[in-house]
């Protein structure tokens, strides 16, 4: 995929806008975004699953609920987690819906909200609503709308998140689009993700809260920056049912449809890690053979979660053992004589015995994408989890930005 | 406690010598450790649970078991981990245990084996064995002996590690006095901890055994650097029997005893933590008030090691929010509404609502001894973990050392 901008009215159905309400302090960066859908859209979400979590998840939770996943439109903010805010929050979430639903007409259980930025603060609801009106008359199908959607979704990111594949659905052409936000933590203090992927197929809301929710474990619930879960993490999905395809349960559409929809979620999930704080090296970790699949998991997220390997992984060490042994203590099923570890197709470690160091090795660690596969020799668990280094840059972001 | 150098013969019974015998590359540096107890001594210890261990770890695991504990010495050397080495490296810890033990006239399975230092690279035995038998004339029951014993385990510690104490039992002095090594994970790639503690109390194996496991649950097994557990850490415990105070199991003394017990494992944790790389904060982190004694212990490791958290500590930054988020996702029960926060005893979120940032805060963060309680306000449980903060050097020692 072609890094893009401004896709997500790309499917048919939807109109975008971004507005620079002022909520992030800085005149004239869009800060408030708006995704609408001309006709009711199926709906679905999920959420962090931190027990801290924003008023905007639970207000969106809860419409989700009430409309039975019908949506008309989704409103963001930035600059402003409204997090750890209390029934104020939850009220000012509530209003943002409120607002929205009032300007195109239908009920606020149809408005799903999401908010990224500062927590602890109470939103600057003047700027906001004045920003929500902004964005409600400047609300386009044209590439304009979606980019500036895109941009105000953005806080410290340092580039734009979007993704867009198609595909065709008896005979008609089936467009997805997504746009997110990543692990850029200075401003909001915690990684927040927000993602928003828009289709014109047409998928019941039950249908559609299963392929997200598969999507994502194989994307979103992939990737590992410093695993630290925030109190806004949302992914919401809208289908717009303008392509005049349908994706039935069970069809042998479904599965198509369901790849389709991985590849953009994947795609997006990758662009976040990329972007983690300060990252340089975007590392897939690949764990074969394991003795179950929990176990590949265990290991999987050991490896992929250790500060020792990660700041490795930004020096460019080839340090098969800090690997390896983060795998040993990870609780999975481990025997040294049969675990291998390859770099990029290259032999690091195998069978218990780690091979001399090589020029190719070391070439291979100071890339830009890494590939380890993790072979535990015992099973046939495999799990797989994306990550990225840890520099000082990380270091610097995270230590030097001041509450 | 008073910091104090070359404690370990302290306890009566007890004779250490350090050697150089250039194993760590650095000539002159002391790499070869020798703890000799005149009689037979009680001895225990506890290992890594990581699945790849060791050779020293697997050796020393198997003479305890053939020896029921009894042990007369203990060898070791720092600058090589022997681990990841295969059966050659079993043999090297075999056979350091075996010349201890003809030089000192008794079982091989009455000598523990330790290493610290890289991994993947088998020892230089030569070296090896004659700064064994160096040591070996060098045995003393001074204080010299003591501490080049201290100094001949450190790897990249910025400072030696000893603690000591001592109770009447039974009208008699009983001494108890520990050295170890820390977090400085440079040149072994991996944060080794090895500790060693001499008493001249009398106890038996199984009692010993059982104080030992209490003492480092309350102490090693509380503190983090950085989650990364090694190949090759060990504790081991002696008990010479030479103050002529016993210790029974269910005598009014075991409790007294292990008290003093604590006190020593627990200074050795706390020295390790404080020498953790690059750090510069100790930080006790107090889980009160959880749902249970698993929700406090999970709440207090997902806070300890969370990187953005101890990124923050680094900063000095008052970020309550990470924190408690933090707790939110590790598990555990969590109602906002109930939760507070405090360092060093002062408020910075009550009841799922932020303070207003205060100057006593912002000047408490800057300390080097913190200490927060997280009050979930749900149930009885609690948990103490001891943490660091992670700041450029961590990354600088463990980006920049090459393998």
């Amino acid at each position: 995929m072609k890094r893009p901008i401004g896709v997500l009215t790309r499917p048919r159905g939807f109109l975008a806008a971004g507005s620079a309400a002022g909520i992030r302090g800085t005149p004239g960066v869009p800060d408030v975004a708006l995704l609408v859908c001309e006709t009711p859209a199926s709906g679905a979400a999920v959420f962090t699953t931190n027990r801290l979590c924003a008023a905007p998840v639970q207000v969106s939770r809860e419409h989700l609920e009430r409309s039975r996943g019908r949506v008309k439109a989704v409103v963001v903010n930035s600059g402003n987690a409204n997090a750890c805010t209390g029934l104020r929050g939850t009220r000012d979430a509530g209003r943002m819906a409120a607002l929205t639903a009032g300007l195109l007409d239908v009920e606020p259980a149809r408005v799903l909200v999401a908010s990224t930025g500062i927590i602890g603060r109470t939103l600057p609801m003047g700027r906001v609503e004045s920003g929500i009106r902004r964005a409600a008359r400047e609300l386009s199908a044209e590439r304009r709308g979606a980019r500036r959607f895109t941009q105000a979704i953005m806080t410290t990111d340092r580039f734009p998140k979007e993704a867009e594949t198609s595909l065709v659905l008896a005979g008609k052409r089936v467009r997805l689009a997504g746009a997110a936000k990543g692990a850029g933590m200075i401003a909001p203090h915690l990684a927040t993700m927000l993602a928003f992927v828009t289709t014109d197929a047409a998928v019941s809301p039950a249908l559609l809260r299963k392929l997200l929710v598969q999507a994502a474990d194989d994307s979103f619930n992939r990737i590992t920056v410093d695993g630290h879960m925030s109190t806004n993490d949302t992914c919401i999905l809208l289908a717009s049912g303008r392509s005049g395809a349908a994706v039935r349960s069970g069809s042998r559409w479904e599965r198509k449809f369901a790849r389709a929809l991985r590849e953009v979620t994947l795609e997006l999930a990758l662009e976040i890690v990329r972007d983690g704080e300060g990252a340089v090296r975007l590392v897939t970790l690949q764990v074969e053979h394991a003795g179950s699949e929990r176990d590949a998991e265990l290991a999987a997220r050991a490896v992929a979660g250790s500060p020792l390997v990660k700041t490795a992984l930004f020096g460019a060490d080839p340090n098969w053992g800090r690997i390896v042994s983060a795998a040993g203590a990870s609780g999975c099923a481990f025997r040294e004589d049969r675990t291998s570890l390859r770099v990029n197709g290259l032999w690091m470690y195998r069978r218990g015995r780690p091979l001399p160091p090589s020029r190719a090795v070391e070439r291979a660690m100071t890339g830009s994408r890494l590939t380890f596969v993790l072979d535990l020799g015992l099973g046939r668990g495999s799990s797989v989890v994306y990550t990225c280094d840890l520099g000082y840059a990380y270091v610097r972001l995270n230590a030097e930005y001041h509450t």
